[in-house]
């Protein structure tokens, strides 16, 4: 069964992986899952087709079947358990990597992505640069914490699991921002999540669909 | 084996159930799992013993034997799937349940975590009024799609699960905003939660901790 995911038509980030369907194009090329992606425009976003399987008329969505999922972490651990791979087969080993996809998203993920918002909705402001600073105040901590737990390994807890995919998602969005510089581990992190074969096939697939839209 | 969970020793909430050790209390108290609770000051969470079980020196984490978990996320799901309950048994509905874990952790929580925090250390900044309603009103469309989505159900999907139990938490921070009230369903959705046995034990131990701390 070919799983279904939705993404955007004309992605705003321009075909730079930061849409979240990225996350989950990775996990399906990471495990060998063929999938066809259904593409919205905003409007699309916002009807009730899609509301009814994404209540908050976001991308990505996953359908396989009669089974109808959203939220990236959601489907990537589903795609995770469904196929076997992407998570330890040892029990705590698993859990500790289900910890740090949830590190990813609800720890680390909120201010970077609080900064690419206030990047594109306050820069006119009066308090654009106390606020700017304010926000890469905290980005600063959490990569700081990040980058100590992560030494000189290759992968935050042994092999590539789903934390990692997850987590490498997160710090895309600070590519070429200084921030993610500071630290020279996390730059290589990214970098060697990015060289993966999985990752570019993704990458190419998603950037393939922005070009189509812009011509 | 007892469990073992890390909390505030003098939470900043005042002991009123929003720091995030009452999600993981109120999981253990569901599944009936007795626990234990070593308390931390912001000093003991800022060093090398506690970042080595979490590197961003948060609260809470969860111990038992040699496995150490943190992000309330992980450890909520850890708790569900070791005691086979706060999930359902149907593979589809135990994916959605989990959805809606995420959900609640990566798209309702980060804007009202915002609120808190502009609220905590804006107040006094020239930009605080319209930081605030900027804020709200993402807020707005999050609560909108979830009152949307719950209808005259009780709860998100089905009986209730871990998901509930994380949108629950977030949505508790909102108590008395106005802005939950904004939805009736929601107001009742989080009554519902709060009416849980399970959830007044954990929320009266949490409490007795800060009372216990401020004598």
């Amino acid at each position: 069964m070919i799983p279904t995911i939705t993404a955007f038509k004309q992605s705003p980030d321009r075909g730079r992986g930061l849409a979240r369907d990225m996350r989950v194009r990775w996990a399906l090329e990471e495990v060998g899952q063929p999938y066809e992606a259904r593409l919205l425009t905003f409007e699309a976003m916002k009807e009730p087709a899609h509301l009814a399987i994404q209540p908050f008329g976001q991308i990505p969505t996953y359908e396989a079947g009669d089974l109808t999922l959203f939220e990236t972490g959601a489907i990537v651990l589903h795609i995770a358990e469904h196929h076997g791979k992407l998570l330890p087969d040892d029990p705590k080993a698993r859990a500790r990597a289900i910890a740090w996809m949830f590190a990813a998203l609800n720890t680390v993920e909120p201010p970077i992505f609080e900064r690419t918002m206030a990047m594109i909705l306050e820069r006119d402001e009066a308090w654009y640069a106390p606020r700017l600073q304010s926000l890469e105040t905290n980005i600063r901590k959490r990569l700081s914490a990040l980058s100590a737990h992560l030494g000189q390994a290759d992968w935050l807890d042994g092999s590539f699991t789903a934390g990692d995919l997850m987590m490498a998602t997160v710090l895309l969005r600070l590519k070429d921002s200084g921030l993610l510089e500071e630290h020279h581990n996390l730059s290589a992190y990214l970098a060697r999540a990015e060289a993966r074969p999985a990752f570019q096939r993704a990458f190419a697939a998603q950037l393939a669909v922005f070009k189509a839209a812009s011509q």
